[in-house]
C-alpha cells in the first residue's frame, strides 16, 4: 500500500492506494471517529460489482448503511439527484456526524461529495473511487459539484474528503474506454508538471493499457503525489491550482455542446489537450516536437484528437467556453504550456487562435 | 450609522446599522472591489418597495445588475428555487467575481446565501436585510440554506457574506406582524446572553412596537454585537453557537409539522421559547419568576404563546425534532437557560418531558 498525504491543516487526509483495500474501508472509517449511520452514492454500472460488499464491509465493522443508486453518466450530476439523495439521507435520519461514502466513478464522486458537503451544511465523507480517472484526479482536492445545462460544474462547494481509498483491483472491472479517458488525465500531469513522469508515460503505456499493477500502482500514486502538492499550496484555485484545468477550457465546452452524451470527461479533455499544446505553440513557444509528443502520446492511449465541427458548433464551444469559470471580466484564459512540464495559467487567447484551432483539429495533422 | 464588525480573520466583515443607508450599497461594493456583475434576489412583496431603487444605485455606481423575484415565504426556501437562480445567473453570465445581493427578509437571505456559496463553487455575497428578523439574526454569521420536505434548514452552507447593510428606513414597509416575529429574535438574545438587555426590552417594548427609530437601532445593534461576539468565537457551531438556538428545536419542529405556512419563523420560535422556558425550570432549576417573565414579554409583543395540538401533531412534533441537525446518535439536546442571560446548550431531554411541556402550551398557564 502507498499512501499520499494531503496537507491542509486541520482539514489535512491521506490517500490510500493498493490492491483489495476495500477490506480495509470499515476499520479506516472507525479510526477516524465517524458517526454509526453513513449513505453509500454509487452508480448502477458500480453497484452490482462493488456495492453490496462496501456495504457488508461497513456493517461489519459496526455501521448501519443506506445504498443510493444513481444512474450512470455526466446527466446525473444534476439538481435533480442532488435532492434525490438528500431526501434519501433525511429519511434515514443521517446526521451530522454521519457520513457519505462515494463509490464510483468522478460522477458519483463529484455528486456525492457536493450532497456531504451541503446536507446538514456539511457531513463527512469519504472516496472511494473505481476509475481511473477518478482515482488519479476527481476524487483528490475537494472540488465538488453538479453541471447546470448552461455548463459543466457550474455549482459545488471546495469540500475536502476524511479518506481517499484508491482499491487497485477495482480497476480490473472498468470497460476499455473508460482506462483510456483516464490516461488522458494521467498524461496531464505530465504535461503541466513533470517531463520526466512525461517520459515514462511514453516508455509504459502499453504495460498502463494491459492493467499491468505495478506500473499502474506508480502512476496513480504519482499523479495523487502531484495533485496532492498543487492543491495543498492552492486549495480553492486563485492561482496554482488552475494548471490542473490544461485542456479544460475547451473540453469542457466540447462536453457541454455535445450534451454530456457524446464524450467521455478524458476523450472531451484530450481534444483539448490537442487544442491547448497548438495554443501554446503559437502563444508560448512550446516547441513543435513537445506539441507532436503530447498529441502523440494521447493517440497511443487510443484517445480522440480531432474531431469533425460545424461552424454553428464551433459558435457554441466560444460561448460554452464564455461560461467557464475560468472566465473572468468576459475574458477567456487558458493554460498553456512552455515546455513539457512547466505550464503557465492565466494565459489570455484571442476568439481568433480558439477559432484556428478548432479549424485544425478537424484533420489529423 | 452604528457599526458592529464581525471578526473571522481574512472572512470579517461589517454591519453596517442606519438609517437611509441603502444610498451606501453601491459605494461600499466598490469599496469592497468586486466585479462588475451582479444578481439581486429579492421576494415579491419586498421587490415593489425596493427592487428597482436598489437596482438603479448600484447601476449608478457601474455595476450591470439582474434582478431576481421569487415568491415570498418559507416554501421559497426551496430546491427548485435555488436551481431557478442559478439558471438566470448562468444566462447573465455571472463569473467567480460577480455578486449576489439579498434584499429582503430571512428567507431571501438564506436562499441568496446558499446559491452565492455554491454557484461556481461560491461568489461574494451582500446582505441587505429588511426585516427586523433579518436585521438582527438571518443575515448575520453565514448560516444560509434551504428547506426539506423532512425540515428546515437540512440543506444549506456556512458562508459568510462581505457586508450586512442594515437599513432602519426599510422597516417602515414591514407589516405589523413581522414586527412582532422579529422581536422574538430580539426578546431570545436577552435570554440567552444579556440579562440587562432583557430589562430594557422589558421597559421598551411598547417604543420598539411603536417602531421608534432611536429605540429600534440601539436593539437591533445590541442584537448585531451580541451574535457577532458569539459567531467570532464558533462560526461552525461546534459548541457556543447553539445558543443561538434556545427555542429552535420545538419552534423548527412547529414550523414543519405545520407546513411552513401557519406560524412566521418567530412566531413559532416564540411558542418554542415558552417551552424551553418551561423545561429549563424542570432541567435547569431557572426561576419560576424568570420563566414568566420570558412567557409575559412575548406575550406583550403579541407573539403567540399557546397552540392547540392534537395527540397525532405532538407525536409529528416528536419526530421532526428527531431531524433536526442537533440530533447526535438518536438524542435530542436542548438549549435551555440556568437564569436569565445564562443559557447552556447540549441538555438532553427526555421525550417524556418534551410531550408534557407540549401538553402545557395548550392552555394559557
Amino acid at each position: 500500500m502507498q499512501r499520499v498525504k494531503v496537507e491542509l491543516g486541520s482539514r489535512s487526509y491521506d490517500i490510500l492506494i493498493g490492491r483489495d483495500l476495500l477490506a480495509e474501508l470499515g476499520p479506516r472509517c472507525r479510526k477516524l471517529g465517524l458517526g454509526s449511520r453513513c449513505a453509500i452514492i454509487t452508480d448502477s454500472n458500480v453497484a452490482p460489482h462493488y456495492g453490496e460488499e462496501t456495504q457488508r464491509l461497513l456493517e461489519a465493522s459496526g455501521f448501519q448503511t443506506t445504498i443510493i443508486t444513481i444512474p450512470p453518466g455526466e446527466k446525473s450530476k444534476s439538481l435533480k439527484y442532488v435532492g434525490a439523495c438528500y431526501d434519501t439521507m433525511a429519511k434515514h435520519r443521517l446526521e451530522r456526524k454521519s457520513f457519505v461514502v462515494a463509490l464510483g466513478g468522478g460522477v458519483v464522486g463529484d455528486l456525492a461529495g457536493f450532497v456531504a458537503a451541503s446536507y446538514l451544511r456539511g457531513i463527512p465523507f469519504v472516496q472511494v473511487p473505481t476509475t481511473l480517472l477518478a482515482q488519479v484526479d476527481s476524487s483528490v482536492g475537494g472540488k465538488t459539484g453538479i453541471n447546470l445545462k448552461a455548463g459543466k460544474n457550474l455549482v459545488g462547494a471546495f469540500y475536502q474528503p476524511k479518506l481517499v481509498l484508491c482499491d487497485l483491483a477495482t480497476l480490473d472491472t472498468l470497460p476499455e474506454r473508460e482506462l483510456r479517458a483516464g490516461l488522458s488525465e494521467v498524461i496531464k500531469y505530465g504535461i503541466i508538471y513533470d517531463a520526466l513522469f512525461f517520459r515514462r508515460l511514453e516508455e509504459q503505456l502499453e504495460g498502463a493499457l494491459k492493467r499491468d499493477p505495478a506500473i499502474l500502482a506508480k502512476i496513480i500514486a504519482r499523479c495523487c503525489a502531484i495533485k496532492a502538492e498543487v492543491v495543498s499550496q492552492d486549495e480553492t484555485e486563485t492561482g496554482l491550482r488552475a494548471i490542473l484545468n490544461f485542456g479544460h477550457t475547451i473540453g469542457h465546452a466540447l462536453e457541454a455542446i455535445s450534451g454530456y452524451g457524446k464524450y467521455l470527461h478524458g476523450e472531451a479533455i484530450a481534444l483539448g489537450q490537442v487544442c491547448a499544446a497548438r495554443l501554446s505553440q503559437k502563444i508560448l513557444g512550446l516547441p513543435s516536437a513537445d506539441a507532436e509528443r503530447i498529441r502523440a502520446l494521447l493517440e497511443r492511449a487510443g484517445l480522440p484528437i480531432e474531431a469533425h465541427l460545424t461552424a454553428a458548433q464551433k459558435q457554441k464551444i466560444l460561448a460554452a467556453m464564455k461560461l467557464d469559470k475560468k472566465v473572468s471580466a468576459g475574458e477567456i484564459k487558458f493554460v498553456l504550456a512552455r515546455q513539457l512540464g512547466k505550464d503557465e495559467h492565466g494565459q489570455k487567447v484571442p476568439e481568433s487562435e480558439v477559432l484556428a484551432v478548432l479549424e485544425k483539429i478537424q484533420f489529423n495533422s
